[in-house]
């Protein structure tokens, strides 16, 4: 094995997000492959992406995962399920790495579990409209009914930190009616921010339906790729521990504190790049 | 007087905005002087700008005036507040032309009108946290009390439709509360999407409150300004109309589709354009 093909197995992982909701992702590699490094790219700004066009979200998708090859990444995790709907297939064919979205690993768990075949997915307008998840599904459970219903006010409720008020029980709620009627009995929380309003949509949803968060199954879908790829850092004398580095397209101090916040660790650290450049 | 000076007085008036917001203010441009023709650009591909920082805001609008320059408008209108507050001076002595933001005859009027001396502003945290509106005011009422609330929730809520829904309703009492103890007698409605919410406002501030809709008062300096400079379309022999025409960065469509429903014309196109190039 050459000393480059060996290096390679060291270098950390790409994984990016419009903003900050893909540190839930990151998070949950971080527990589940804690040898390897990562190098996170928050697009905050311009956040977000759930409102924009398939064209707008591939070319941005584009220019962040060219800075993450720059950086010397050797797999790349669309943590965002805005851009895994939209960029995903359309970049893949370009890519000399491993890349994985939130979405294929999301559907595979939900149609697999579903007992009765009735899937609901929540997700922003572009994830919910790009139909994308229903399609995974029907790959693994063609028989699956799915229910996609937006919910563009989730995301600034938990930006604003309003995770259990009583406003976002009551949005929640509203939006959430539909799949009650509808007797489903698994619901993807089709956006990553979505994990941070668990106990209340899962108040709302009662104990019987399964909560999907893909974040789980990303994580575990990164570790069989890059095993499958002999990428995973499973060195046991390797002396240096995983690190972790952070970089932004805006307000460089917010994403610091917010990420703190949420990650095992505090971070030291988030950079600002200009990326469309 | 020269044939190139007199054409000037027939250019477009570019008129900016993150999004379909400063649409607001095009209206009020289009009612209070019909004779001028606007070029309307939304930043659709970067919205929302009022979370983003200084820095990067600065940048986006030096960007959209370079285009609109390039379009040959004869003043340009910054119908955004978040830009008006960080980008306006930095810009001012780049231009040769005359530019107007919202953000200064709003606090005009506000300053002059109130009679017990205490105003309220709410905006985007960018907005209110750049105590903008407090340093103009003070420019022409140095005594007076000025509070900011930043508001996040309310141009999520506008642009999902629920303008006058029991969650708004919710949302803003908890917003304005601290305006309620604090007895002002006037309120800025610092956000383009905010008069949108006027009834909403109107119910819970009660009628003593007077609520200042910057939009009018932009358009009224507009007026001014074009005076001024001798850049009026005074013509009442032009034979042409006014013409408006619209660009945005991303879905161009779905702003089409916005824009007719608030403007008092249908709109025939709205055309898409790569902004950062």
């Amino acid at each position: 094995m050459s000393k480059s093909f060996e290096d390679k197995k060291y270098a950390p992982i790409g994984v990016f997000d419009s903003g900050v909701g893909g540190l839930t992702v990151a998070r949950e590699i971080m527990r589940q492959l804690p040898q390897e490094s990562i190098i996170y790219f928050g697009d905050t700004a311009r956040v977000p992406y759930g409102s924009k066009s398939k064209e707008t979200i591939v070319r941005y998708s584009r220019q962040i995962i060219h800075f993450l090859e720059s950086k010397g990444v050797k797999a790349i995790v669309v943590a965002c399920n805005t851009a895994s709907a939209f960029a995903l297939e359309e970049i893949r064919p370009e890519m000399r790495m491993p890349i994985i979205g939130v979405v294929k690993p999301g559907a595979k768990v939900a149609a697999e579990s579903t007992v009765n075949g009735r899937i609901g997915v929540i997700g922003t307008e572009g994830t919910v409209g790009s139909q994308i998840y229903t399609e995974m599904i029907h790959r693994h459970n063609p028989n699956a009914v799915v229910l996609g219903k937006a919910c563009p006010l989730f995301v600034p409720l938990v930006e604003e930190g309003w995770l259990k008020d009583p406003v976002t029980i009551e949005v929640a709620k509203r939006y959430l009616a539909t799949f009650q009627e509808s007797e489903i009995d698994t619901l993807i929380l089709g956006c990553t921010h979505y994990p941070l309003l668990r106990s209340t949509i899962r108040e709302i949803m009662g104990d019987e339906v399964n909560l999907v968060n893909p974040a789980y199954e990303t994580a575990q879908g990164l570790k069989c790729l890059l095993e499958q790829n002999q990428l995973a850092n499973d060195s046991k004398e390797q002396k240096t521990f995983a690190t972790y580095r952070f970089f932004v397209s805006d307000a460089a101090e917010k994403f610091k504190n917010f990420a703190s916040s949420i990650l095992p660790c505090e971070i030291k650290e988030a950079r600002l790049i200009h990326i469309e450049e």
